[in-house]
């Protein structure tokens, strides 16, 4: 895949280039002649940390917008968020617009009920009415309603929110860049569903995507406290995430829909990452309002779960293991809703589910040394 | 929980031996005086392999008779090759008892319709009426009617199988030996389910059940390609296993029952063994008909399920791994059909699951060092 990749990119490059159209395949023009790569992120943003930084602060990146998703914080406290990191990073030509607030058909009563009947979710994002039942050492979502935003850590925004829906701005960009544009998605679906429901040409006119979502084989990696905790919510349900887990209706419209590209980042290499103290440390001399904001507010011990799927889009090679795998959603109303289901090509029911690129490990060095390099930059304003 | 059975055993050593019982905590009366275990293997037999010789063959074990379930292959195979199996052992005084031939609600041509939805199963034992999609190097049952039992490599059987139906020996056993049996599950649990279903009290009065069973997150852990291949069964649905997809029903009647105590011996232990070539090959020089005949007819290739169920049993510091879980099966008709599901006790529903201790590792030295003494020891007859 990342041959393949690399080979589109270079005739790519080359078809820009004009002139050395006859020499496609062996080069291009230099770095610089190359255009920004275009990508919007959706995402349920809670504070500096995740993929919304790396994709900021990447020189050779053209970050169209952010669109905002409910998921570990309701919508509204992402987009507060999202503003205060793009304000931070001096940034504000970027829009956030917000999305979803409420998934597509699951609901937090919903959940209840089902937990009545299939035990207790690890994890509830903004639903996290309770205490994790075994404890964490790990802050936990404030559980507030839906139109509440609590002050946040990293100051509260003084900009404004785009007025557009984020499921008509997706629409709206890959119309006017088709082919062009790369959707990475760190939340739950319900605005990618949303836009493929709303204009049926839209998958099929994005770029790439590349999602943060589902879980296929996860195993602790990681002798830390945190690592052990963190593997509460798949040692006994495997094939369970957060994201799809929230809205399951949206990830098997997204899993359904005809993309060119798709790069999955399940739970698994996530397993084998994480932000400690000391990588935090060694921001702590860098003299730019982000990386001093990072150090403030980041909370050592999680996995890098967004930054990877950020990471790997810029640069592939931290990729060091994938599968290519036939990928849907369950959304039955059972023990395995929002589960992710899997097949290689022979053992597929073929209904509609398509192949995905799945990132199964990381370079746990390269990725670090990315996200630092990303973190400590000048900012690009 | 193996302390506590050592414990248990010593008490019950020396509640036998009366005059000690002042010291039941220190010590009891020499082994020699121990009455033999009391066992009932429920198996879906295919050939040698398996539980049953090492069963018949362990010198302080007492096997009360071999109940057969429909499985890997159909019951009147699996009783036919059971009847072989105590023949060449020499033991035909143990009964061999006809169970179910189909499972309680599943069938065949249900799991033809589910595959058309949820795609092809890995295996399907009985009903594995077509070559593995990817190919195998391992030989697969025979496809046949549920009445029809083609020739066996080990020889056709003489004798004849006992008239009693399954669960109604499970059930007349139990009642005789209330307390003292325990009951080795080693293929579906249609018949371990019929009779609790008969008789509620049954459970409760089994000493303790050991099945080979479910599945929790199984890797690959040997580099054979008969590893890489049988991995093909749970990399893609790390919660299924054959023996509970074939009958998730009595499946979950198994997991609700009031058992004393349960061992269950999943996929994930077995993925750490492998019956090889050499470990046969140093049967050879074994001069009895039973050693002979294993290597005659066995295939190596496969993992140590069965066996493994029987070793935990008679040796249980094979056990290198385990964990305490509350486990169910779930039974709806969705892509989790017959999926093993667990928690640990903060997360269950509390819907009369019950705990299991799970095996998660075993010593393999030691249970091909155990497994290799039975096999080649004097017939016991």
């Amino acid at each position: 895949m990342r041959a393949w990749r690399n080979a589109l990119r270079t005739s790519g490059r080359a078809l820009l280039g004009g002139l050395f159209f006859g020499l496609f395949l062996i080069g291009g023009p230099a770095e610089a002649a190359e255009p920004k790569r275009k990508v919007i992120l959706d995402d349920d943003i809670g504070g500096l940390m995740g993929s919304p930084v790396p994709l900021l602060q990447a020189p050779d990146v053209e970050l169209l917008g952010i669109t905002i998703t409910s998921g570990s914080t309701w919508r509204d406290v992402s987009v507060a968020h999202a503003l205060r990191v793009v304000e931070i990073a001096g940034r504000t030509d970027i829009p956030v617009v917000p999305g979803a607030i409420f998934p597509l058909v699951n609901s937090e009563e919903l959940t209840r009920r089902w937990e009545g009947v299939y035990g207790k979710l690890v994890y509830k994002g903004a639903w996290m009415n309770e205490e994790w039942p075994e404890g964490t050492i790990q802050s936990q979502p404030q559980y507030h309603a839906y139109n509440v935003v609590p002050s946040l850590k990293e100051g509260n925004p003084t900009t404004k929110p785009s007025p557009e829906i984020a499921a008509n701005f997706l629409i709206r960009k890959v119309r006017e860049f088709p082919g062009q544009i790369t959707i990475i998605a760190t939340g739950p679906m319900t605005n990618i569903a949303l836009a493929q429901s709303l204009d049926p040409t839209f998958a099929e006119n994005v770029k790439e995507l590349v999602y943060m979502g589902g879980s296929l084989n996860p195993h602790q990696k990681l002798p830390s406290l945190s690592a052990e905790q963190f593997a509460r919510e798949y040692v006994n349900s495997p094939r369970r995430e957060f994201n799809i887990r929230w809205d399951p209706e949206a990830a098997k419209i997204m899993a359904h829909a005809p993309w060119r590209k798709v790069t999955m980042v399940p739970v698994d290499p996530s397993t084998g990452t994480e932000l400690t103290r000391a990588f935090l440390d060694s921001l702590g001399k860098v003299d730019t309002p982000l990386a001093k904001m990072i150090v403030k507010t980041a909370e050592a011990g999680f996995p890098m779960w967004d930054e990877i799927a950020a990471a790997v889009w810029l640069d592939p090679s931290i990729i060091s293991k994938s599968v290519d795998l036939y990928v849907d959603f369950e959304t039955s109303f059972t023990s395995s809703y929002g589960d992710t289901l899997s097949w290689t090509a022979d053992y597929r029911p073929g209904l509609g589910e398509r192949p995905q690129n799945v990132v199964q490990e990381v370079d746990r060095a390269k990725l670090e040394a990315l996200l630092h390099k990303l973190y400590a930059a000048p900012l690009r304003h």
